[in-house]
């Protein structure tokens, strides 16, 4: 037997690991529960300690499970099961985060801080600023021009209470940030069915993650720009699947910036879904750590569900 | 020896208690630690069930201690402090709230909804701003004109830590509201050094104080604006020692709803803060609740330390 290449995600939620033969065939995939925080190719890894005490602990307990180890942020797992040049990553799931990889492997964040300082564009983001629009409008805090009834319903339903100091206790005393995230899957339900202020939140979702985008653009290399399907942005997260309703805002803000001189480089991008686990680009990063470029079949891990070219 | 009248102001950082005689002399003052949430005259109290199941335990363990009980808002605790009419409550310590007590009785209330969806304003919210400014600024997400050296260094210093990430833990892991916002006080030194960031939030902070008074306004009792002081708004909280940091963006507020024809009425309003605790409130709304007046000497409870009277 040749050599074997682990990848291993570990997500929030779920984890996945595959087995790559030396040829690129898959040999095996498992999926898993949650393994962050700490884990390979995951949020959190960065962290030069952190990683190095899991590796030597990975060593200790498993002697044999591997000769080499590779550990990093689950952003490069995701773009490099998409392209082995370089791209953005939006990730937006339970939480949301960005990262740029340029061709010559530096990574450039924006975001990511977790729900308290971030998140923006998040099922958790979404989420709570609908219910945050909810109870401002009840007070009399915040005008919103859109008529809440639905998402009120909504919401009181989802979450089993009867009104607004009832909500508090899954806010505070059994906050789950999942919890809370899944009610973004009913105001998609609502948007779908015309109610105008899930519409509303889901522009909002758009427009911040397209925010994102444009925080990390001056950093692009020019070379990721001039490649067929313009700027890759790999969307991890199944925030994507209401990429209908998110389309409007994103659009907005990036025909805006395309406005300004920072963005004269920029004349198209591509949005992709990797059609894979990312464990799949984790295990050819291992084997670039050590020397050994993995084949890697790119346009059969990825869907390119949008491509925008900007008027000249 | 006459009736005694117990108050009790239970608060998320200390508690206090009176004993008033019939004649209105206090007869006992102890302090004592936290006592929210469920406690006498407490933000959380109003909740029906959870009050008689109080009052229930209070009889059963300490059978002796009193004949009636009455447990509301700890904003009644308050106004009932600073006078027998009515006004309204405007606390911002570690969170804020704003209640608006009529001449009825009646109660509107504007937030208080805890750090996640409300307490704007308030020392944690102000922190929390500025910690958000630092992280989007470095991350190139959201533009600030404003200098953040000096506020980062603050930051860093205040939670012990030499970055972004080191800084997660205390969001997150080691969560604490009160240490989040005690970082507030940092801020007010370093707005009162001229930090213009500094400054901007708590300019920011005044407009959100403001606008809870807004928000209640069109509930105001036309005879509570009538009196000698105009609006009364007794101020409960530490964040009001830094008044005059948060007085330009209250007033920024204010002046811009009294061009609404809402706000015709409002000619005056005066800010006050308590000289004393609000359990001296409580006591008398307990006394009232059994039918009996407790003499109160509310000039001597209140200083009013801001007056604005509307141009015509």
């Amino acid at each position: 037997m040749g050599h074997l290449y682990g990848g291993v995600e570990g997500g929030a939620t779920s984890s996945n690991v595959v087995l790559i033969a030396e040829d690129g065939t898959i040999k095996a995939k498992v999926d898993g529960p949650a393994t962050n925080h700490w884990g390979l190719t995951l949020s959190g890894g960065e962290q030069d300690e952190a990683i190095r005490a899991l590796v030597q602990l990975l060593k200790e307990r498993f002697p044999n499970l591997s000769e080499n180890y590779c550990v990093t942020t689950d952003a490069l797992g995701g773009i490099s099961t998409a392209t082995d040049t370089g791209g953005i990553v939006l990730i937006s799931g339970t939480g949301s985060n960005c990262k740029l990889v340029n061709p010559d492997g530096s990574v450039i964040g924006c975001g990511g801080w977790g729900h308290l300082i971030g998140d923006e564009g998040s099922a958790y983001w979404m989420s709570l600023l609908a219910v945050k629009i909810v109870y401002d409008a009840v007070d009399n805090y915040k005008h919103t021009p859109f008529n809440i009834c639905l998402v009120e319903e909504a919401m009181y339903s989802y979450f089993q209470v009867s009104n607004r100091t009832a909500l508090l206790t899954h806010l505070y005393r059994t906050f789950e940030k999942s919890k809370i995230a899944g009610f973004c899957r009913k105001l998609a339900e609502a948007a779908r069915a015309g109610d105008h202020l899930s519409c509303h939140i889901f522009r909002r979702g758009g427009q911040e993650l397209a925010r994102h985008v444009v925080a990390v653009l001056p950093h692009v290399h020019k070379s990721l720009l001039d490649g067929k399907f313009g700027l890759p942005i790999v969307c991890v997260g199944s925030v994507w699947n209401s990429w209908d309703l998110l389309k409007n805002g994103f659009l907005e803000v990036l025909k805006e910036v395309k406005q300004r001189p920072m963005a004269k480089n920029l004349c198209k991008f591509s949005m992709m879904k990797l059609k894979c686990s990312s464990a799949v680009g984790a295990a050819s990063l291992g084997a670039r750590h050590i020397g050994y470029d993995l084949p890697m079949d790119y346009a059969n891990n990825v869907d390119i569900f949008f491509e925008h070219c900007f008027k000249l």
